[in-house]
C-alpha cells in the first residue's frame, strides 16, 4: 500500500500494538501452550504480547509458517515477519564464511545469497540474520566460522554482495531482507573468549572494524543487528553514540536495528543497568527497534512512557520502520509471501542450486600444502582413514535449517571419482576425545557418545588402519574439529587438531605412505604439529552440502584449487590475536638494526603465520614479473597504474589471484606494513601470460588520522603484488 | 650551588654545550678507541659528541667511573652523570619484580631500594632506570619479569616505594634518582610480543595503565623514561600527547624525560617520520629531554633549530632540567658523588644487605600447593632432582651489574639445613632443550652448549633420577625457565615448562615419591600439565643472591610463607590476556541464565586461572568470619568501616594478607567483576583471633566515566573481603 495509507494503518494502532511490533519471539511461543505453563511464563511476559507482536525468530517451512501466520491474523491485522539465522545458506548449504571469504569471489557469493533468498522466501522466511561481518583476527574466537575474515577490503566486499544477494530485485514478491551484524566490532573480543569485552581506539574502530558494517549499510541492508560485546565499558545494545550517533546520524541508517537474543535484558547482567527498566530505557534511546527474546520493551516501555524518560514519538518510529518493511514487502497484501510447499518444492536444494555450491565449495577450499602429490589418478589406490570419511556432518554450527541428509559425503564422491575396488575408508579414531567437555559444549551424553569410540573399537580401527595403510597407494586423511566445537560459543583456548586425530597423523605417517590431509574445521587450525607429515593438506572448512563433491573435484584433479586464505593459519595459538596487516614496530625482524634478541618477536616460534593471509597453492605454476608503475610520482588528483605479467609456466589451466597490496611508509599515525587494497582473479590457460593492470587511487591511500578524521599524507609508498601477503614484489612511489 | 650560580652555568654553555647534555651514550664510548673505529662512527655521530655528552649508561664500578669522569671532566666543565639499569638491586640481588609484587610489602621494597641505592651510589651511579612500573595482563611477555604486577593499585604503592627507596632524603650526598619507566602502556603490547602496539580507550589507559606512573611522579621520581610501544598509532617516544598534555600539563611533572635505548631513532623505523631529522623534531616537540643511544639529537638539533622547527628556548628548559638533578645531586661540588673503593667495600652485599633480600625473597615467594607434605624436617631423606638444584643463575635477566657467584644456590642452602648424609642431588635433565633456538634468545653458541646435556650425558642422569628417586623420602624439584627465555625480548608463545623438565617430572612422580616443584621463572608459568604429579609447588621466581636460601628457609620450615600472586597464573597460553578484574560480560559463567554453552568462556579449559591473583598457601591456617560493615548505605561525605574476624586455627604464626576488593555493580561504563582496594598485612599468633578493620572512602568508588571524567555513581557496591581475589566472603551496601 501506499505510505499514507499505511500512515493510516500506524495511526490506528493502540500503543500496546504498537509496542508488539517491536517486539520478536521465538518459534516455541507460537506452539499449542496454555500461559501458565509456556516460554512467555519463563520469560516473564503477558501471553497477550505473542498475539501482539510483530515477528518471529527461526521458524521455517512453508506449512509451519502459514499456520503460525494464519493464528496469528486471527487476533492481530498486522502481519507476522518471520527471521532467521540464515547465515550461509537455507537448505542448500554453502561452505561457512570463513570458506567463502577464500574464493575472493564476491560474484559467485552474490549468487549464493540469491539462491539462499529464493530458497528462504518459499519456506516463508523474509529476513535473514546475515550477512555477518565482523572482522576477525584471532582463530581462538568460535564465531570466526560466520565471518569472511581479517580483511577490510574483502569483508566489507563480501558484506555488499551478501546484501545484494539477499535483497537482489527487492520488492513484494523478490528478495529477502538482510539483516547486518553484529554491530560493531564483536570480532574484538577479548582473548577470543565469546561474548567478552571489547576495547579499542576510536581510529581502530574506523580504520579497521566499522568498513564493513558501513558497505553493508551502503549496499541498502535494511536491518542491523547490534553485538553482544561492550565497546571501552559500554555494551552496544545501549551504545548511543555507536548506533545513534555513527549508525544513523553518520551514516544515514534509516532502517531496522534489532537487537540480539536477549542482549536487552543482558544490559543487566553487564552490569551497565539495575532493571529491565533501565534496560528498556537505555536500547530504546540508543535507538534499537526490536528487543529479540526480552522481556523488556514488552513490559516496560508503557511505564518508561509513563515516566517521560522515552518519546511516544520514538515508539511511532520505530513501529513505522517495521511497518515499513512489512508493506515493502507487500506483506500486507500476501501475508505468507507467496511461500507455500509447492515453491518449496521448485525452489529447496535444487540440482541447480547444488551445483553453485558445489562450484562455490571447490572456490572456497584452500590448498596448503602439495609436495606434487596432488592430484590423485583414478587407479590409484586410495585408503581414507580419518573421522569425517564417510560423515555426513559437514555444514557447521550455524547452518540452522540445513539437514546433513542432503550432504555428500567425502566417501560417496569418492566413490565416483576411483576405479572399481580402489578405495577403502575407515574412521581411524573418533571425532572427538574421551575426556572433552561435552556439557560444555551444548551437547548431550548420547550426541557425545556417537562422537567418540569404546576403547574395543578403537583397537579394531587401529587393526583397520595398519590394514589399509598397508594396502593403499595413498592416504587421504579427512581430520578435524566436531561441528560443536566451532560457531557461537565454541571458543577453544587450543586450536590444534583433537590430539587423538594427531596421533592418528603420526601412526599413519609411519606407515611411509603418502598423506594428504583434509582438514574439516571453523576456523583456522594450528597444523604445525602434523603439517610435516603430510605430503598435501586441503583446508575444506565446513564444505556445506555439496562437501564432499568439492573435495573429490579437487583431490582428483577435476578442477584446479583457486582459495586464498582470508585469514592466516598460526603457528602456535600463543601468537594469537595475529594478522597480516599489523601495524610497523620500532624493532621489525625485517628491518631492524639490532642484534638477533632485541626485536620484536616470540623466541620460540617462528614470526608470522604458518600460511599466510591471500595464501593458497594451486595445480598450474603462475610466475609473476616485471611490476611497473605508470608513473614514479602520483598527485591527489591523478591516479597511477601498476601492471604486472603473469605468465603461467604450466600445461594446466588455472585461476590466479593477483593481490595488490600498499604501504604509507611514513604517516603520523603509524600505518601497517601491508594493507590489501586491490585484487583480481585472473584465468590462465595452459602456458599463457597475461599483463594484469590495477589503478591506485587517491582514495586508498587514505587513512585516519592523529584527529580520527579520514585524511591523506604526502610520501613514500611501498607497491606489492604477489599470490599472498608475504610473497609479493615490490616497487614504491613518490604521493606529493 | 645556587639556582642563580647554575643558571650563570647555562648562560655560559656553547649551543653545542647544551646539546650535549640532551645526549646519553654507552659505556663503550667512552673506553679508549680512535673515531675511525669506534663505536661513534657506527652510530654516525662525530667523535667530538662524546665529550659533550652529558649522561653515562651502565658504566658501573667506582674505580671504571671515576676514571671516565676524570678524563670526561680534562674536556667538559659539566660532570657526566651515570645513569644504569638498577632495576631489582645493584649487587645485592633481590627478587624479580613480579617476585616483590608478591610480598604485599611496599615498607619491605622501600627498604631494598634504599640499600641498592646506597650499593649504587658507592660505585658511582647516581640514577637508575627504575621502578618498571607497567600494568601487565599477559605472561607470554618477557618483561613480566620487571613488572610487579597485574592490579593498578599494588602497582601504584611499589612505585611509590621503589621511587622514595631510591630517593630517600635526596641531595648531595643521599640517595640515587629514579627514573619511572616505561611510560605509557608498555604492558599492553598485543599478542604479549615484545615491542608491539598497544591499541586501547583513553578510559582504559586512564582507568588501569596510568596510575602507577603517576604514582612515581607523585612520590617525586626525578626522571621519567619513554616506552618502545605506538599506543593508538602513534609511537610513545614522539607523542605529545602523552608526554607534554598528560605527564607534563596534567600532572606537573618538570623532571627528565628520556627515552629508551635508541628509540628517537627508531621513530623511522616505526614508520612514524621518514628521517632522524623528523624524528628528533617529534621527540623533543613532546618535551623528551635525552636522548638514549641515538645519532638523532646529537646531529639534528642544530639543524632543526636554523629551520625553526624548534624552539632554542626548549633547548634551556631541557638542558637547564640536566643541570638542576646534576646541582641537587652535588655533582659539580663531588663529580664522583662520594663514590670510591673503600665506600663499595662498606656498602656492597654487606652481611646486613644479605639479610634483607633473603628476608624479601622468603616474602616473595609463593606456596602454590601443598598438601601437607611441606614444611620438611632435617631428618628426612631429600633428593634434590633438577636443572636449578645446583645452579646459581638465580638473579635473572636484567640484573645487569649483579654476580651470580654472589649468589647461595639451593643445594648448599639445603645443605645447612638437613642431617648429614640425608642429601643427594642431580641435574636429571637440562634447563633448555637441544631444539630450542638460542640464537634468537641472544645466546652464544658456548652458552647454549652448557644449558643443554648430550645424550650420554642425559643417559647418567636417568641412572641417578632412578637411584635418586629410590633412595628419597622425598623429591624436591627446582625447575623453571633459563634466564634467557624471559625478560627483556624474552616473549614466549609457549609458557609450560620446557618439555623435558615435563617429562622429568611425570618420570619421577611414576616412582611415587612425593614431589616438591621449586618454580624458578620470570613468568606465571602454565603448571596445568605438571600441577597434579606434584604434593607441593613452590613459586620461587628469580629469587636472587640469596635465593636458595630463602628457598630453604620455606621448604624446612624456618619461616611460614606469606607471598600472594600479584599476577595469575593461567591454565593455558590460550586464555592470555587473562586479569581477575575483567568486566562483567553479559553471559557470565557464574550469573547467566543461559544453558552451559552460550556463556563467555572457552569450551576446552575451565574458567579462569588455575591460580589467581593475590592467591599463596601458608603453614598456618586462618579463618575469616563475621564479614560486617558499620551501615549498609553510605553518603559521598562519609567513610564505612568493614570488618572481619580473623582466627588462626592452627599452633603455628603466620602473615594473613587480608584482600579487600569493591565492584561497582551498575555503571554508565560497565566496571570490573572485583578491584583490589586495600589490604592489610596481619601477623598471627598460633590459635590467635583479630578483628580486621577496612575504611571504604568515597574515592575508592570513582571510575573514568564515559567523557573519561572521574566519576562517582549511586547505586550497589559488593564488598569482597579474602585472601585471594577468587575465594571471598561478600556483602554488600547502597551509595546514595
Amino acid at each position: 500500500m501506499e505510505d499514507k495509507k499505511l500512515h493510516a494503518v500506524l495511526d490506528h494502532l493502540t500503543l500496546q500494538e504498537k509496542i508488539g511490533q517491536l517486539i520478536q519471539l521465538p518459534g516455541n511461543f507460537f506452539d499449542v501452550h496454555t500461559a501458565t505453563t509456556g516460554p512467555e511464563k519463563k520469560l516473564g511476559i503477558d501471553a497477550a504480547v505473542v498475539d501482539m507482536c510483530g515477528s518471529v525468530l527461526n521458524v521455517a517451512g512453508a506449512e509451519k509458517t502459514r499456520r503460525v501466520q494464519d493464528q496469528h491474523l486471527k487476533k492481530n491485522k498486522i502481519p507476522l515477519l518471520f527471521m532467521s539465522d540464515i547465515v550461509y545458506g537455507f537448505k542448500t548449504i554453502y561452505p561457512i564464511p570463513l570458506g567463502l571469504g577464500a574464493t575472493w569471489d564476491p560474484e559467485l557469493i552474490e549468487k549464493d545469497y540469491q539462491n539462499t533468498a529464493d530458497e528462504a522466501k518459499a519456506s516463508g522466511n523474509q529476513v535473514a540474520f546475515a550477512p555477518m561481518v565482523d572482522l576477525v583476527r584471532d582463530a581462538r574466537w568460535g564465531r570466526v566460522l560466520e565471518s569472511t575474515g581479517e580483511d577490510p577490503l574483502l569483508n566489507s566486499q563480501y558484506a555488499s554482495a551478501m546484501v545484494r544477494g539477499f535483497q537482489h530485485n527487492f520488492d513484494a514478491k523478490h528478495g529477502i531482507a538482510a539483516c547486518v551484524k553484529h554491530f560493531a566490532a564483536y570480532g574484538a573480543v577479548e582473548s577470543g573468549k565469546e561474548y567478552n569485552s571489547v576495547d579499542m581506539s576510536e581510529r581502530e574502530l574506523r580504520q579497521n572494524y566499522l568498513p564493513s558494517y558501513k558497505a553493508a549499510v551502503d549496499a541498502g541492508t535494511k536491518l542491523v543487528m547490534t553485538a553482544f560485546n561492550t565497546m571501552n565499558g559500554v555494551p552496544i545494545t545501549g551504545n548511543k553514540w555507536l548506533l545513534k550517533d555513527i549508525l544513523r546520524d553518520e551514516w544515514g541508517f534509516d532502517g531496522i536495528i534489532i537487537s540480539d537474543y536477549a542482549a536487552v535484558a543482558e544490559l543487566v547482567n553487564h552490569g551497565f543497568v539495575p532493571t529491565n527498566h533501565e534496560a528498556t530505557e537505555q536500547a530504546f534511546n540508543a535507538t534499537v527497534d526490536i528487543d529479540m527474546k526480552s522481556p523488556c520493551y514488552a513490559n516496560e516501555l508503557q511505564p518508561l512512557l509513563k515516566e517521560g524518560r522515552i518519546d511516544v514519538q520514538k515508539i511511532d518510529e520505530a513501529c513505522w520502520r517495521v511497518l515499513k518493511l512489512k508493506n515493502e514487502m507487500g506483506l500486507f497484501e500476501d501475508p505468507y509471501r507467496g511461500a507455500s510447499v509447492e515453491a518449496e518444492k521448485e525452489q529447496l536444494i535444487t540440482p541447480k542450486k547444488r551445483a553453485l555450491a558445489r562450484k562455490t565449495a571447490n572456490e572456497a577450499s584452500v590448498l596448503l600444502k602439495n609436495d606434487g602429490i596432488l592430484p590423485l589418478s583414478s587407479d590409484q589406490k586410495v585408503a581414507l582413514i580419518g573421522p569425517y570419511s564417510n560423515s555426513q556432518e559437514l555444514i557447521g554450527l550455524w547452518a540452522v535449517h540445513g539437514d546433513t541428509k542432503d550432504v555428500i559425503s567425502i566417501e560417496t564422491a569418492f566413490n565416483e571419482k576411483v576405479d572399481a575396488g580402489h578405495l577403502r575408508s575407515t574412521l581411524g579414531t573418533s571425532l572427538m576425545a574421551a575426556d572433552d567437555n561435552y556439557q560444555g559444549m551444548g551437547m548431550s551424553e548420547s550426541q557425545f557418545k556417537q562422537a567418540i569410540l569404546s576403547s574395543d573399537e578403537q583397537k579394531k580401527e587401529d587393526q583397520k588402519v595398519a590394514e589399509l595403510s598397508a594396502w593403499a597407494d595413498v592416504v587421504v586423511m579427512p581430520v578435524g574439529e566436531h561441528t560443536v566445537q566451532s560457531g557461537e560459543a565454541g571458543s577453544r583456548a587450543n586450536i590444534n587438531l583433537p590430539a587423538q586425530q594427531v596421533a592418528l597423523i603420526h601412526r599413519v605417517a609411519k606407515s611411509g605412505k603418502p598423506i594428504v590431509l583434509v582438514t574439516i574445521s571453523g576456523r583456522p587450525l594450528v597444523l604445525s604439529d602434523v603439517e610435516t607429515d603430510a605430503s598435501a593438506i586441503l583446508q575444506a572448512w565446513f564444505p556445506g552440502t555439496e562437501g564432499g563433491h568439492a573435495i573429490a573435484d579437487i583431490i582428483f584433479g577435476k578442477t584446479n584449487p583457486s582459495g586464498r586464505l582470508s585469514m592466516g593459519f598460526p603457528r602456535s595459538v600463543g601468537q594469537l590475536p595475529q594478522y597480516y596487516s599489523h601495524l610497523s614496530t620500532g624493532r621489525s625482524p625485517l628491518t631492524s638494526g639490532h642484534s638477533s634478541r632485541y626485536m620484536s618477536k616470540y623466541t620460540d616460534v617462528k614470526d608470522g603465520p604458518l600460511y599466510p593471509f591471500g595464501f593458497g597453492l594451486s595445480y598450474h605454476q603462475a610466475e609473476y614479473r616485471n611490476l611497473t608503475l605508470s608513473q614514479d610520482k602520483m598527485m591527489a588528483d591523478q591516479t597511477l597504474q601498476v601492471s604486472v605479467e603473469l605468465e603461467n609456466s604450466s600445461a594446466i589451466a588455472g585461476t590466479e589471484t593477483v593481490q595488490l597490496y600498499l604501504q604509507d611508509v611514513f604517516a603520523s599515525v603509524v600505518q601497517p606494513v601491508k594493507v590489501l587494497k586491490d585484487y583480481q582473479r585472473v584465468t590462465l590457460k595452459a602456458y599463457e601470460t597475461k599483463t594484469i593492470v590495477f589503478t591506485i587511487t587517491a582514495e586508498m591511500l587514505q587513512f585516519y588520522g592523529q584527529q580520527n578524521q579520514l585524511t591523506i599524507e604526502p610520501g613514500q609508498f611501498n607497491v606489492f603484488v604477489g599470490n599472498n601477503s608475504r610473497d609479493c614484489m615490490k616497487t614504491s612511489f613518490e604521493f606529493i
